[in-house]
């Protein structure tokens, strides 16, 4: 079982440190091997995603994943940016589901922005797209207007799409997933304005006829927003595209308000996946010591259990994560009065220690 | 000064009576005439926005507006479903700043889901793009894919795109507003992956050298998803595409927990204005008299102070609005313990009698 560690830039190479000691720590027979990716791969060899990450990303089991970006690079070229490496692994590995769970533990209720009764409790399963939609649609680019307002005027544009079977499959895979859960699928559209997802809607509708044990519901994308907010727990599974999911799932993670304990993954047809916690570098605090280490590694948990086929070591590391928040340890962004304050290594030390 | 009143569907017939009656408290020359709107209008002449509706909306100084949809008319052909009478008057009006206030009222700050010192004062002003973005682009439709990962299926598509003109007059709205607020701007992108909002991101910069007394911010859609509830008090005006503040303005009225208190403008170049409220025809308790008539009571109020230059009198109703809260009336979807269930007649009798 091979594995591509790319710890990226920021607190990346912190956390990931984390994740990989407890991998180790389990016994089990992993090759990982490590490699630059993003800002870090910028400046090193001149590209955010180089050749080199790509053939191992490629030839890897999983791949574990840090965090990309850092102000400094805004001024660069888009090609050259360090999410262009992940927008690359993507698409090279063609990595179309992306799984972004929205839970909220029971001891961190308190740091919800939201009132304690709506969140308590709260375990959704965001499925995006991830591999289509207009993050990847041509044509794209600027040109001069040719209709419109503004016949003449400088303009850009974007082609949003899907086909068919983009939208077949990442539906069959929201309701498995909702098979194993609360049997509940939202489909989140924009079918009142937009053709791609009256599309999308048609399509999930008919794919919901091989799964009539789960209940299917179809929701605009700007109620979607507002319900999240306001019942957060009437949502199971929702699946939807690439743009709509970018923004509901950071939405539907600040929720909980501890996105430093969610993971995420993002697998292609073969279950090769790239697992990554749901927050990003997070400049400000990179070097410090003080970043939360949970999230990647419950990522680590997610990659063992989706694409490494050890279910049984997954547990193992979220019973874990489990007994040092009932321990009371907490990075400082998850603190409350009454816990202890702890850094990233001796987090990862306490999960270690737990397994 | 003439006003077209356009009910629509749903509570927007009953909700709309009640700014018409506080209109007519107001002692001022104002000329109403009704047309159907919405379903209201496909059910008697086979479109959701008819000629007739059309040409007096355009003769108006400004437009109230109710609310358009029901479920009933889910299954018709796009062009003829009810939310296409808002696109249709958005476009043929040049409707382009759409004003959307997120204010939580002393009195109702308990209703928020979130916790009462995230939302406790909260003024944020989201000004939404509203005749350009992938709601107009185009071309877009359904055809054969000829790339992407499926050459060869169906696929559906749409354009998006913006031209500096369009982003150059909304960017000047958002910050002339800011400079009668907090004087900050927070333009919402999507550059890291949109060839289109990297050059809403380069437009509003540009624009942003006239108005260097106004502090302006970029930040990405999902991050602006997160920060809203994370600390919306953090906002000032945010400015975004159609598409983005379509989701952003329905989340952040949302956070409020009274999206029954809120407004919404829709100007043109030449002042004329559409104004409803921000929330939906809630055709679940419609013909009920039960909804809350203060959103479009507000919006009226925007109305004589954008459209009619009526400042004293939109400041009138105002303060009657905050006076009846005040009194302890309530609509039930506002409604606590401790303060007095109204209907939405006895509402509107209300502020009248404040005024
Ligand atoms: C960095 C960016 C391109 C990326 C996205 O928009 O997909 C990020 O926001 C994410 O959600 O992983
Ligand atoms: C009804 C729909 C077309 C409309 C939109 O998406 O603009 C609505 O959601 C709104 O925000 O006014």
């Amino acid at each position: 079982m091979k594995i591509a560690v790319l710890p990226g830039d920021g607190i990346g190479t912190e956390i990931v440190a984390e994740a990989v000691k407890v991998l180790r720590a389990l016994d089990l027979k992993l090759e990982m091997e490590s490699a630059l990716v993003g800002g870090a791969a910028y400046e090193a060899h001149g590209h955010p995603l180089p050749e080199s990450t790509l053939k191992l990303a490629k030839e890897a089991d999983a791949i574990l994943f840090g965090a990309v970006g850092d102000w400094k690079y805004d001024k660069l070229d888009r090609p050259l940016r360090p999410e262009q490496a992940i927008l690359g692994l993507r698409k090279h590995l063609g990595l179309f589901a992306n799984f972004r769970p929205a839970i909220c533990y029971e001891q961190l209720t308190h740091a919800s922005s939201l009132k304690p009764e709506l969140v308590a409790g709260l375990d959704i399963l965001i499925i995006r797209e991830l591999t289509g939609d207009i993050y990847f649609g041509q044509p794209r680019g600027r040109r001069t207007a040719v209709d419109g307002h503004f016949p003449g005027a400088d303009e850009a544009f974007d082609t949003m799409r899907y086909s068919r079977p983009e939208i077949e499959r990442i539906a069959r895979v929201a309701f498995e997933a909702a098979r194993k859960r609360n049997k509940k699928v939202t489909s989140v559209d924009k079918a009142n304005v937009l053709e791609t997802f009256q599309f999308w809607k048609d399509v999930v509708t008919d794919v919901h006829k091989d799964y009539q044990d789960v209940e299917l519901e179809h929701m605009y994308v700007d109620n979607a927003a507002m319900q999240l907010v306001k019942k957060p727990k009437a949502f199971d599974v929702i699946v939807t595209g690439n743009m709509f999911g970018d923004i509901l799932s950071d939405e539907a993670s600040m929720l909980t308000g501890s996105i430093g304990m969610l993971p995420s993954a993002s697998l292609n047809s073969s279950n090769q996946g790239l697992y990554e916690p749901s927050h990003g570098s997070a400049p400000d605090i990179a070097g410090k010591g003080v970043a939360n280490p949970l999230a990647t590694i419950l990522s680590a948990a997610m990659m063992l259990r989706f694409s490494l086929n050890q279910e049984a070591a997954a547990q193992r590391i979220e019973a874990a994560v489990q007994k040092v928040l009932a321990q009371g340890l907490r990075t400082p962004d998850i603190y409350s009065e009454g816990t202890t304050k702890v850094g990233t290594a001796q987090m990862g030390d306490a999960v270690v220690k737990a397994l």
